[in-house]
């Protein structure tokens, strides 16, 4: 890939890093950039620049934040008595877009991964035990993705908490609402049945 | 879309600067810029400034380059006599790669869009008469999009070629390879039919 001018090459190179870009759109994206939106291609040079220097972890949750402590930890006004498991910052916004939710976050930012060489202490599982005793949390809501590792850090991190008395629950799965039953897969299926509730 | 930190909200926003990237990509991106891969970022910020910063046109081709002529134009074994007439520097490495033309090239940059305000001085018309007259050029070929806008821009610079009695040619429009009658579009069977030629 050495075929444009160098600083050209280094900036299709350099958009490859983008999750789902390959070869053609980090060249069209280029292009695009260079010639129509250099005011575009100046911002976002900036905002990464600026987000890499200053963007860290929320002391308390572990999510993505510039500041100590992230806009939820630090709002008083949230049930401090519980607290939602989460893998990724996306996780939580997709909580919040739904607005019921009342309590706080703790955000793994990935799952155990034991071959990628991620245990407990890369998810910060030490620092959510202290936070569970610090603030007397009543229930810990596990939300990791139904996965096959989500699944086992669920299970793990369900362990630790009954080893301190707390209680823990698990997001129901099932059928998504507008959801047509013949479309849903059988591990799904499986889960909605099990899980069913007495219809009252 | 103002759910994370200011600065990350800024970076998704950025990043939708980028053609085909909407929302949920962009966060997408972000998140996995931030939480893995933070040297990329840098890279790419970088790669962005420098490339808004430093490159232009060519001032023999218009294509994109951080120097005054493009490696094409000042490549002295390149033969003078032929420029290729394309819409974007993407074009230029789409025949580059073929690796059999050994002409120049004339990057429009565009092509006529008299909606968009974009009529031949836009397009550099004016240096490619230039070009031609100063190369004493013997053939023009015209290897603008097969659409409406690519031929009309076509049909305009071989007017004024012929003005300057210099040959003009379009490249072949047909079936391409690898392809099957049975999924090619009306329209290209129908320049195939009309261009074919004796088989020999």
């Amino acid at each position: 890939m050495a075929n444009f001018s160098p600083l050209i090459d280094e900036l299709i190179e350099a958009l490859r890093c983008l999750p789902g870009v390959g070869p053609k759109s980090a060249q069209r994206m280029s292009f695009q950039l260079l010639e129509r939106n250099r005011g575009g291609a100046e911002r976002l040079a900036n905002a990464l620049q600026r987000a890499v220097d200053q963007v860290g972890h929320c002391r308390s949750c572990r999510t993505l934040t510039e500041h100590e402590e992230c806009r939820i930890c630090s709002d008083s006004r949230r049930d401090s008595s519980t607290i939602c498991v989460v893998e990724s910052p996306a996780d939580v916004l997709a909580f919040e877009q739904g607005g019921d939710y009342r309590g706080l976050y703790f955000v793994l930012m990935g799952h155990l991964s034991p071959i990628d060489g991620i245990g407990p202490e890369e998810l910060g599982v030490d620092r959510l035990l202290e936070r569970v005793k610090t603030l007397s949390v009543q229930e810990l809501i596990l939300a990791t993705n139904p996965t096959v590792e989500g699944e086992a850090t669920a299970f793990y991190l369900a362990e630790e908490m009954r080893r301190l008395g707390v209680s823990v629950s698990r997001i129901a799965h099932g059928v998504p609402l507008g959801g047509e039953l013949e479309y849903v897969d059988s591990g799904t299926l499986a889960h909605a049945l099990k899980g069913r509730q007495r219809f009252e």
